[in-house]
């Protein structure tokens, strides 16, 4: 039976139309999840020379995989729903019975799809999902309740559903000499955080702007004053307000949340500069202690999402503290959607090996500045360095060329930071202004 | 130790204004709760013959009891939180640890007013609640995701963050001839409520208004461009549409979510015509089926909020609909605060024993016309129908007398419906236009 596998974005609902110029490019990671016999349905068609390149990497028939793309020309309205869409998928299917949905971000649009297609009971979480719990599996808000609410540590803070409620937050934090960091219910990868701060000299990793504030108390009303409705995308959503710990590690613990099991993906680290710049996978050399505290949080999170309902992949996002004592580990937000790096591990998984957290580090970033994708294949057989299943090393291109800003992401598969550094000083850098 | 009572309504997040004005009035059924020593903290002084009334009745040592009230004035911002209100509270606490925090509304100022009174533990639940949890815990949009989630029955519906997707659930079951109910996220008693029809002669309970469209069609964009920013107040929340099932009863099971046990507080049936009226605890003639699908269903959405980390009263509402086989019974909220039910099952064990619903009815009124709450007490007594803790019969009134529209809310404790219904026309009603 095919598998069902869907190249969604989150929703307007969640983040408006952060993204959604770049959605076919974006959409592509889905392929890193490909099997024999699978139907696809895209946004836009994808790069065949990338389709060619994955398949071949992960030994998948390319003739097997049916992909579907709606019909050209911009149209009003979710896309997944249109029912051009849905008659073309249910074409691809032609009448075999889905085995599984597996969507980038699972919400009650897929459910809609699955189920014109008698096929709603494939998706992973459909009753949850089909009930708005898109809106509760992405926020950053009820992340806080749910976390709160299992004892897992968290920065100092909280939800804000009005300004007031902000106000005295921010106003408590600063006048204590700690910056703030507000962060967009549902934006991801930073492009929703700002700091607050009253010093010039804070260096700010996580957050796409830095913001200097005379003092704590009257500035501050002026910036909510001026940012309120951008922070709640129009009073849509909720803002949450946390201390902002400067030169802290943010790492990650993935998981599959199933009916039984929960399984781990992958954990790592994630290097912002200043937004999302790039990841290691496992986090480079982090005590037991730190791997045990963030395993059992985010297991906790997962066993609390499942009760719920939710079934699919659960991202538990935390901050590593050094302070005075023992460093901390505070969470900070988690994800349940095919995040940043599941594609990341999942095809480390598939050309390292299930087990190549042991020996390997994958490294991944997010721009290599090429002049094409056929160009950065030709650089990385020309220095030998595309990836080697002989060697478990080598560079993994991630996506397609993007052609605004002309990168490619990509992966280092190598035995440590260090090795991986050394890879990456071979790939051909365009000169950049 | 003394324990802390607080008399506060949903917060402005949740229903804005609503219910604002009579605050003073509504919050007096806090005082149902009274033990000896409790400090209340109360929006308004409350009415000294109602507090006498009550205390009587109860038991309760007036003397021991401390109430707080906010100074007198109107002032901008969150009662709860006012400085001076904080101050007078300590004060009335003396040095005293706080034994337990009971809220009428728990939320995030309950626990920040606990936290500056060094109390915070003492509310159940603090973690969740103090993280916005309370917008999750009164959320209808949230049950239906967890409901769904944990396979309880639900009307046909979902839950709408835009009105393109409130369109096509609306016009789906329009089409098929069945009449919808939209409600906004957070109001309570059926104030928040709409119903659509295409047919003239429906008959609605559990809605402020019906609405009759010309089609399923056009005429349901209509409606929605017009009512949007009223049922999202603003665009702040979701909204729920649901298929509205016609002549069916509202019943609810509530309980006590607590770190081990789960309690059952009560069940009953709501009436309403065509908002909250009246109500029986329990429910009369249940079926023995009817009943335990309500319990399992009830016990199964306290475990979910449980895991999620609130703690206190769970009320899961649902409807009991009479189709062409066996009844249904399919949930349609829940409530995470104190409900217009909890005070009346609590006199009703206070007065008539825990166990009062093995021989007893409690039928709860919101409205008896008279000139004042003297008279109606001097009524009850001349009628020789006060309540009777010999017989475990007669009237309980259930708040002080409200003036506009001049009415005082009773409970009649009696044997069953005939008898209660008995008591009621024994009860002088002024003249009603």
């Amino acid at each position: 039976m095919p598998r069902l596998l869907i190249g969604n974005r989150p929703s307007n609902d969640l983040v408006g139309t952060w993204g959604k110029a770049a959605m076919g490019w974006w959409a592509q990671r889905l392929l890193w999840f490909v099997r024999d016999g699978d139907v696809l349905v895209l946004p836009e068609a994808p790069d065949e020379s990338f389709l060619s390149y994955v398949t071949e990497l992960t030994s998948t028939d390319r003739a097997s995989l049916t992909v579907v793309i709606p019909a050209a020309g911009n149209r009003p309205g979710q896309w997944l729903l249109d029912p051009e869409l849905t008659h073309l998928t249910r074409q691809a299917l032609a009448g075999r019975p889905v085995d599984e949905v597996f969507a980038l971000c699972p919400n009650e649009a897929v459910v809609e799809l699955a189920r014109s297609l008698g096929a709603e009971s494939a998706v992973p979480g459909h009753g949850f999902l089909d009930q708005g719990g898109a809106l509760i599996a992405d926020s950053k808000a009820v992340f806080r309740s749910l976390a709160a609410g299992s004892g897992l540590p968290l920065p100092d803070g909280g939800v804000c559903a009005n300004p007031e409620g902000a106000y005295r937050l921010i106003t408590r934090l600063l006048a204590d000499n700690r910056p703030v960091i507000l962060k967009k219910e549902f934006l991801a990868a930073g492009n929703g955080n700002e700091v607050l701060t009253l010093t010039k000299d804070l260096r700010v990793n996580g957050a796409g702007r830095t913001v200097l504030l005379g003092d704590a108390h009257d500035a501050v009303r002026v910036y909510l004053n001026e940012r309120w409705d951008w922070l709640t995308e129009g009073r849509r959503h909720r803002v949450i307000v946390e201390e902002y710990h400067p030169g802290s590690r943010g790492v990650f613990a993935e998981f599959w949340v199933g009916d039984e099991e929960i399984e781990l993906g992958g954990q790592g680290e994630m290097v912002a500069e200043p937004v999302a710049d790039h990841s290691y996978l496992p986090a480079p050399d982090l005590t037991a202690e730190q791997e045990r505290a963030l395993m059992v949080g985010g297991r906790k999170l997962c066993e609390v999402l499942r009760a719920m309902g939710y079934r699919g992949v659960l991202s538990a996002d935390a901050i590593i503290v050094e302070g005075a004592g023992t460093p901390e580990v505070f969470f900070t937000e988690y994800n349940g959607l095919v995040t940043g790096s599941t594609h990341v591990y999942h095809l480390g998984k598939r050309l390292a090996g299930a087990d190549y957290a042991r020996d390997r580090l994958l490294a991944e970033y997010v721009s290599w500045h090429v002049p094409s994708f056929a160009e950065a294949l030709r650089h990385l057989e020309s220095e030998g360095i595309a990836y080697d299943p002989a060697t478990r090393t080598g560079v993994v291109l991630l996506n397609s060329w993007r052609d605004n800003p002309g990168v490619v992401p990509y992966c280092l598969i190598a035995e440590n930071v260090e090795a991986a550094e050394r890879l990456k000083e071979r790939l051909k850098q365009d000169p950049r202004p």
